[in-house]
């Protein structure tokens, strides 16, 4: 392991998490709420910790094997994280530690599930921050996940092709490095024509960006306690609605689109499974919640903005959806468990993983009705070698033993027990809201330290597809050898 | 496909099934309280349809392809329950077909889920089948999952091999009729020292059969409303407990005890993990409801029996465990997802794919840091193929994703969304009893009709491990060709 590489490059990482708070600085100055000081002294403490090893350590060799690759991608995100915390805290709009780096977790992995009784009470400085972790960990992931990952080895790479089964890596733009940037740009593109969308629709422009920065990232943080229903527009929501599903896509599908590749673009099977999915669910919901509206379109647009906000996993909220049939819920639950497309800055269990898994069911029973005939799972016109098929029944086991582990340890607050499974839920997806105690009018500031934590682990195990933050833990990590 | 011949096995089945009912028909007599002539009738009929398809249909071969194998295994269980509801229909103590086709179901399946209201108003030779249907289901599963499936074909074997990961059939006897005749031998010889100690602990002829039936098919029918509490006896609680802990065991671990194969019994892996999960649940459950009882003893006897009643997806109830905290409740639904052992008459997702599952959890996270490592997964000392691993990932989807569907079709009942979760998963994992309006006091009656016939599948996708009962649906099963 090449301890001192991951040493410099965390280094580097709070370097950049430093100049990344000047914009927070700046709006805390702007609106004079007493704050500034607060992320001063964040970015000094986060530069001075990270300059040493960012410039002082001298690495052996300048290349990060696998071991590295997964120790940087788990160890960053509970780093950023951790400095991440200090304005709310130093400021005391958040005064435990504890709720400061559960809300920062929430943030940089786009979760949005929040400990804030009182969100108008912060400072604006604080709450742009509290944002802009979003629209920065919606940027890491994409990096991280599109980019990154499958150039690290041929195991992580299966690891990487199960999640995003299109266009692999190689085949986008051949340097990481155009690629990353590539990506960066279809972020900040998409981002700016929502924040313009907003601006139209009669947002100021401080709130069109905490919304643009949360959309993005489809982290879900508002600056106003009845997040999106705080505003009590149908064209608002609309426009969130369109732009959460939009950003729930796997940006492969855009990267071709700019391209003018029409035909690499369509042939994407999880754009059109993620599509229909959401349309189906929120028709679904609009019949079951018709008699609480007046009318056809007013339960559409609740429908349709809650079934895009929970499936693409930002968790803006425009409705109570908690005083909702039980059917209607169930919907939601479904969605807050598939989750977005792969290689998009949305979490959950990934459309793609769903299609491959149905497929492989169909399979099974083909084969269990013939069983001398050789069939092969294909996604996108492309075999899916069998390696990666086995990997998704090991991903599904994962993912179900945090979910079912992380309720057993928050059921010990003695909320009613739907609560518990759904909370763990939220957070292993990272969608945010969950129901009942922490529904969508609730919030997580009544739970213990303990469960504080036990939710910030589910958030980042989510965020990471699990395996890095398992490895984590892994003795065999942090050996020398290999 | 053998068309001819599955009928002509359809047709033994119900002459045997006819047969069968004999004894609750003498049952009946000796009680005459208005229920022999439903009996009568209900043979007759069983036998009339019968007799044609059994002696008069020739098959052309006497073969069965594994396509056949799975036809038969899917189809009996349905016919079976068909028939076997028309003793508690034509007496009128069911007067609903669906309720009576419901009750059968989940005697078959030994689920014990009840659509009674009132279980003591009805005749005893109804009560009589009613939990003899779990004597039969738990014999049927017994066979058909230790010593007939394994030899249908190479794929289904591999089919059974995930689930009995144990010593296959081949090594148990050479002959199929002798592992079975050896099986049923082991059951009634549990059944029979089951029988006695509860007559020893003070129960009647009546309802020392009536709960050994239900504990041997680990169904959990009984003949009073409050079921096991009723007795309010703590060593009929201990002896139950107990037994119902024995019946959740791979029968191949007694079977090598019996020819005095210490060794092969004690290398069962998924004994000591079955084993320690139900004794660590139980005192978990004990620390989480000690201050509702008067002393640890009487917390541990109320924790240990729901515990084994649940884990071995027997069902009885002697605490209203629905009042318990949710920590205690979470447990038992874990329980209620693992299941008892493979080649058990229990149901459930079974210890040893969970156990693999686990190792394959360890060997992913192994693989990621050190890539170029091969390793296996070993169960029992053997290498675990990893095409039986890829086959566990699909069958984990499968119950996931028939938990989640029958979880939203429960869900238009409009009852809490816990309720109906835990609805789909009590039917689906064969235990019966569920949390709040389906909870350890509740029953099923209240359900819709359409309701009703979703458990009723979930029941049957659950006691034959869902593939049986999918191939039924497809088109492909019942082609001609192959």
């Amino acid at each position: 392991m090449n301890k001192r590489l991951i040493l410099k490059l965390m280094g580097r990482l709070l370097l950049m998490e430093a100049v990344l708070m000047l914009p927070s600085l700046l709006v805390s100055l702007i609106y004079g709420q007493g704050d500034s000081m607060a992320f001063v002294y964040a970015m000094l403490i986060t530069a001075a910790v990270g300059v040493g090893p960012a410039f002082f350590v001298k690495p052996a060799r300048e290349d990060l094997n696998p071991k590295d690759g997964i120790a940087v991608a788990g160890l960053s995100w509970i780093v950023l994280s951790f400095f991440g915390a200090l304005p709310a805290w130093i400021s005391g709009a958040i005064p435990s530690l504890t709720d400061a780096y559960f809300e920062t977790v929430s943030g940089f992995t786009t979760t949005g599930a929040s400990i804030l009784t009182n969100i108008e009470a912060l400072p604006r400085g604080i709450l742009f921050w509290r944002s802009f972790t979003h629209w920065i960990g919606g940027m890491g992931v994409l990096v991280l996940t599109v980019a990154l990952l499958p150039r690290l080895s041929g195991r992580t790479s299966q690891l990487t092709k199960a999640e995003s089964p299109g266009p692999t890596f190689s085949k986008l733009l051949p340097r990481t490095s155009d690629t990353a940037k590539m990506l960066y740009l279809l972020y900040f593109l998409l981002s700016f024509i929502l924040f313009i969308l907003l601006i139209c629709a009669g947002m100021n422009v401080y709130d069109a960006l905490i919304h643009t920065f949360s959309t993005a990232g489809t982290g879900g943080f508002s600056n106003y306690n009845a997040s999106v229903a705080a505003f009590n527009s149908p064209a608002i929501e609309w426009i969130l609605a369109v732009f959460m599903l939009l950003f729930g896509v796997n940006f492969t599908v855009y990267f071709h689109l700019i391209r003018r590749e029409l035909k690499l673009a369509v042939k994407n099977e999880e754009l059109w499974v993620y599509v229909s999915i959401a349309v189906l669910f929120a028709f679904g919901i609009t019949f079951s919640i018709l008699p609480r509206y007046e009318g056809f379109f007013p339960a559409l647009r609740a429908a349709f903005f809650q079934a895009t906000s929970i499936m693409s996993t930002t968790g803006f909220v425009s409705q109570d959806f908690d005083l909702w049939p039980t059917i209607a819920k169930t919907f939601l639950i479904l969605l807050m468990i598939i989750g977005a497309s792969a290689g998009s800055t949305g979490g959950g269990f990934k459309v793609s993983r769903v299609i491959m898994l149905v497929k492989s069911g169909f399979r099974d029973i083909k084969q269990t009705i013939y069983p001398r005939k050789v069939s092969v799972v294909r996604m996108d016109g492309k075999a899916v070698p069998e390696g990666v098929l086995t990997r998704l029944g090991g991903f599904l086991f994962l993912y179900v033993a945090l979910e079912l582990g992380g309720a057993l340890l928050i059921s010990l607050e003695g909320v009613p027990i739907a609560d518990s499974f759904v909370a763990a839920l939220t957070c292993l997806s990272n969608v945010g809201p969950g129901l009942g105690t922490v529904g969508p009018t609730q919030n997580f500031a009544w739970l213990s330290d303990f469960s504080k934590w036990v939710c910030s682990f589910l958030m980042l195990a989510g965020r990471l597809e699990i395996m890095p933050i398992l490895c984590l833990f892994s003795i065999g990590l942090w050996r020398k050898k290999g």
